[in-house]
Order: structure tokens, then C-alpha cells, then sequence
């Protein structure tokens, strides 16, 4: 029998049932999905559950589409953007097509370039945790940024974005938008110029959907196409009905989509402001999370001392930023207990 | 850019939106899903999914194990049964582990053959449309049996399964049960004593969630952290919260399982005697389908007369079968329309 090699599968922030905590470890919005999402998951649809999905998840693309006021057949849905970068990996990687991402970011790029046998180069960050555009600009492979980028939250600008999809049009540039929403703007629009770009985006955070999974990529129909032939062959009816539905009312609310994300970017800014004062340094973070390090304490010291008082944050064994945390920006409450323990810490040291 | 290669990905049973039709072409559930579903998809759990779900499944998996007298750690779970056998095939399948599988089966087999590039050998049904279990003794890879199969719905019986995989213990055998639930005995038990055998199945038939998209395996513990590391490495959030919370709901239902599955049972042995009085020719399906041929009209013309007269049916361009109906049983109402309508049609030849 064949037995899989030790791969090294990508680790996701604990989930600990052992009581309630403060949760800022995976970067989940504090708020319920939006009021009409309950509203439209009735019992009328529950009991139709005996019936499969429509694997074209038509509805849910139309109302995709219709928010960024572009075409159906651009959006590709998936289940979560977990799975739809996962098939752009099995899609658009492969011996000769290495992958080219940053040596801080989204863990998952490197597990699905080892599952899929993808030759990948990581490129630094530069010191002060950012990612320098330039040195994309020459590599022969697809590009991969998430933008704001994981774990640092640092924001290349549409300009920068639109630059390095331009300078070779003969390579993809996949840019994951997961965190665009508190206070970037999305490079979405660039697709209708550039065949090269394809845009993966999330309903986990800004649209309070993590637990739903649905996730989607925009780009040009080829792109979209060659995503369509990996779901249809791998798993046709990928969406469940409740997620589609689920979803498709939420991307309908803007109101409370931008009430949600102007808090979340408020609550940053409030939490930024407290830890520069008690000394931290942060990376320039537009994204749901804020990673910070204090020179009195390493990142894992902080992390088990505010678990031990019922708040998760997270921090990373990665030599570069193993004296940061990574805190999950919640509602004000949350943000107020985490600063409240944290000076609580520093003051007992 | 590298651009997939043509596959020829596996078609879903079309899902018309134009009018309203007795669906008897997907194998679906007619019945809804247990009513404690419809409970514990309450509105306090719907918002809860602004948080992610449980990775591990944990929940779930012991209400399978539970179910099946097992432990949880030999019970994977996926995002419907298409994802758990396509994991199956990335797992234990490679250029030294070609896949055997017979000529008329489930088409995804092939399909998730040639996203994996696993090598792999069709083998013939006889001429009653069976699977012969001998011809799977001496093949020198990984077998893929559905039990009972699909589209024929023909049954083999657990010493049958028990001889095949006691015979060659280095030998991976995976038994898709999808419609095991419909007049047959599952080979679950069988994993007790056999590290070889892996057995799937599915909540989209019996369990009447096609829409909730849930499947699971069950084999001993290897064979399952083999596909934990898939999942890990491509999804590890695959399953949402609410499918999650209503596939547990539905195998907790024993009653209500049994009953739908009984009433499934009896149509479709009421639906047989009726055709065979008509003069069909029909496998020995214990599936909730059943494939049936008649001299008088090929499948096709009877696939398109049907439609017309608003009734859902399958055809397929199979050599083998393209004389054969396939006709998924429905609720004892549905049959009746069925059988009026097929009546009508040959008496209008």
C-alpha cells in the first residue's frame, strides 16, 4: 500500500474547549454574521437539504458579481478560500511552473506547493517586516502575496499591485485579498485589464462567515475556467445549500459589511495606540490583526501568560518574528481585557 | 502561465431551474432531512459562524463511531463523499499504486484517476451487468469497488468483500457504500480485522443531506491519518459548522433513518414489479435506483419523452448500458407518476 511521506500539513490556531476565552488567535470577526443570514437559513431551506447544491452556485456568483460590478463567469467559488487557493496551486503550479511567495506569510502556500510536488521559493521580507515589490519583479513563476500580508498585516498600494502584474504578462500573479477589507484597497478592478491576475478573497473575515467556508476567486474567464475543471473534477456540489445561502446574504448587506470592518479598523487603531505607548513595535498593519513585539518579553512568554489568564493571541516559531505576537483584533471589550492584561504582565515583570 | 491540460471532468445529473419535475436523475433522498436538524440548525448556532469550525470533527466523528460501535480515531470526515474518496485517490494512489475499478461504475472514479495522474484498469462487468469479485483477486494495485455499484445497483455480500481483501493484504481495498443503506450489510465490521480495507460512504442518500455535504470513511488508523494529512495540507476547515451540527443530528435519528430507508426500499421493489410487467430488463439493484432497459425504445428517446412530460430521469452514453433508464426512486407518488407516464409512452409507439 502507499503510505504519504511526512508532509508537514499547515498547523491552524488552537481551538482549546477547556473554557471560554478571549479569542484573538485566528484572526475571526467578534461579530454574528449579518441579521439577514439567519433570516434566509429557514426551516423551509433546511428541509430541502435532502436535495444536492447547484454546482454552478449561480446565485451566489450573480450577487459576488454584482458587488464588485463585474461579470458572473469571473468569480469561481470555493469552499472557503482555503480550497480555492489550493486549486489555483494545483492549477497553475507544477515543475515548470514554481511558486514565488514571501518567507513570512499565509502558511498554507508552502503546504499546498508540497502537496502539489510545486517548486517554491520563499523571498524575504525586508527589516521592517514589509514586502518590497521590486523583488517580484523578475522571477520566472507565478507570484503569490497575500495583500495586506499574513501575519505582518502590511499593505502593498493598487499601484504597486497593478506595476508588478504589468512588468510580465506571461505570469500569473495570485494575490490573496483575505484581510483587503479593514482598510486596503482591493486590486479586483485590475482584473478586467489583466489576464494575469487572479484575486482570492474570503467570506472568514470582513463577512463574518469563517465557520460557513466560502471563499472566491476573480479573474479573467480563462483563469476561472481552468479553476471550474479542478472543482468539477475533484468535488462537483463543493458548496453546501446553507453556505451558498448563507453567503449570498451577507455580500448583500454593505451596511452592516462596513459598520463591521469600520469597527474592526477602529478597535486596531485603539489597541495600536495602547501598545505603542507601553513600548511595543508593530508592523504598519491594515489587516484584522495587529503583530507586535515588546522588547522585555518574547512572543511565546506573552502568548502563555495571557492563555494562562483566558486570552489566546498567537505567536510564531519563525526566527524573524519570534518576539512578536499576533493579536486578532475582537470587538472594543475584547481589545480592553487584552490591554488591561498585558499591562498587567509588563507591570509584574 | 500553465494552463490545465483537457480533462474531461465527471458530469453531474443536470439540475434544470426552467420548471418544476419529479427529480428521479440524482439518486437524491425525496424525504427531508430528520426533523431534529431543522432544530439544531437554531438561530443561536447560525450566529455563531462568524467563528471557524472544528478542524478535528470531533462531534461528528464520535456520533459515526457511536453509530457504527467503533472508535472516532478510525472515522474521517469530508466535505461530502466526492472529497473523501478524491482524498482516498491522492493518498494511495501513484505511478507504483494504479487503481482497478470496474468498466460501469461511479464516473468519478476515473475522473479523480486522472486529476492524480494514477494509472488505472477498467475492469469489465459481466454479462448480467455484475461485478465478478474473482476477476479483483489478482491485480496488483489499489481496488475500487462501489457496493453496491453504481448505476447498475448490483450487490455484493460481505464474504464476498471479506475474501477480496483477506486474499492480498498489501493491497488497499476501498469500498464506496454510498447506497449501502438501501437492502445491504455494510463491511464497516470488516475494518476491525483488516488494515486494508477502507470503507466509504455518504450522508447524501440515506441520510437525506445531499445539500449538507457530507461523506466520511472508516478503516483502521493509518489509512485515516493518511487522509487527516490530506485535509490538513489542503482545507483543514473543510467541513462548516452547520453541515457539521446536521449530519450529527441526522445518523443520532435511528428511527427516522430506517424508516425513510425502509419506504425507499419497498418503491423502489413496486416500481420493479412494474417494469418488468412492462417488459424491462433490470439489474438487481439494492441501491435506491434502479437501471432498467426496455427492447422497444432506446434510453435516450425514453430519457427525452420523459423530460417533456416533466419527469427527471438518467441516461448514459455508456456502450454497455445505452439501452438502460437510470431512475432514482422517489416518494411512493412519484413512482406512480413515473410508471403512468412510461405506460402511456410505449402505449403510444
Amino acid at each position: 500500500m502507499k503510505r504519504l511521506s511526512e508532509m508537514e500539513a499547515y498547523i491552524p490556531g488552537e481551538q482549546p474547549q477547556d473554557k471560554t476565552y478571549v479569542k484573538l488567535n485566528t484572526n475571526e470577526s467578534p461579530f454574528p454574521p449579518a441579521p439577514e443570514v439567519v433570516r434566509v437559513l429557514s426551516q423551509q431551506e433546511i428541509e430541502k437539504c435532502n436535495l444536492y447544491s447547484d454546482p454552478t452556485v449561480s446565485s451566489l456568483n450573480r450577487a459576488i458579481a454584482d458587488f464588485y460590478d463585474i461579470s458572473p463567469d469571473r468569480v469561481f467559488v470555493g469552499n472557503g478560500s482555503d480550497e480555492v487557493l489550493a486549486f489555483s496551486f494545483q492549477a497553475f503550479g507544477d515543475l515548470s511552473h514554481p511558486m514565488f511567495f514571501p518567507d513570512i506569510t499565509y502558511g498554507c502556500y508552502r503546504v499546498f506547493a508540497e502537496l502539489y510536488n510545486i517548486p517554491f521559493t520563499k523571498i524575504p521580507l525586508d527589516d521592517s517586516l514589509a514586502i518590497r515589490v521590486e523583488d517580484y519583479q523578475n522571477v520566472q513563476g507565478t507570484v503569490v502575496i497575500a495583500n495586506p500580508n499574513a501575519q505582518t498585516g502590511t499593505y502593498l498600494s493598487l499601484d504597486s499591485i497593478a506595476n508588478l502584474v504589468q512588468q510580465n504578462q506571461d505570469r500569473l500573479v495570485i494575490v490573496d485579498e483575505a484581510y483587503i477589507d479593514f482598510g486596503g484597497e482591493s486590486c479586483i478592478r485590475l482584473t478586467d485589464q489583466f489576464d494575469n491576475l487572479l484575486v482570492v478573497q474570503t467570506f472568514s473575515k470582513s463577512r463574518n462567515l469563517a465557520g460557513a467556508r466560502v471563499g472566491f476567486a476573480v479573474g479573467n474567464r480563462n483563469l476561472i475556467q481552468d479553476l471550474y475543471q479542478i472543482k468539477y473534477s475533484f468535488n462537483p456540489y463543493n458548496i453546501n445549500r446553507l453556505s451558498m445561502l448563507a453567503a449570498k446574504a451577507a455580500i448583500e448587506d454593505r451596511a452592516y459589511f462596513d459598520s463591521c470592518r469600520l469597527h474592526i479598523i477602529q478597535n486596531r487603531e485603539w489597541t495600536r495606540e495602547q501598545l505603542e505607548t507601553m513600548g511595543f513595535t508593530l508592523t504598519k498593519s491594515k489587516a484584522n490583526f495587529l503583530l507586535a513585539a515588546c522588547s522585555r518579553i518574547s512572543g511565546e512568554e506573552l502568548y502563555r501568560n495571557l492563555k494562562s489568564r483566558g486570552v489566546l493571541i498567537r505567536y510564531f516559531p519563525d526566527a524573524r518574528i519570534q518576539n512578536y505576537i499576533r493579536i486578532t483584533i475582537g470587538s472594543a471589550e475584547q481589545m480592553q481585557i487584552l490591554i488591561q492584561n498585558i499591562k498587567d504582565i509588563l507591570g509584574g515583570l
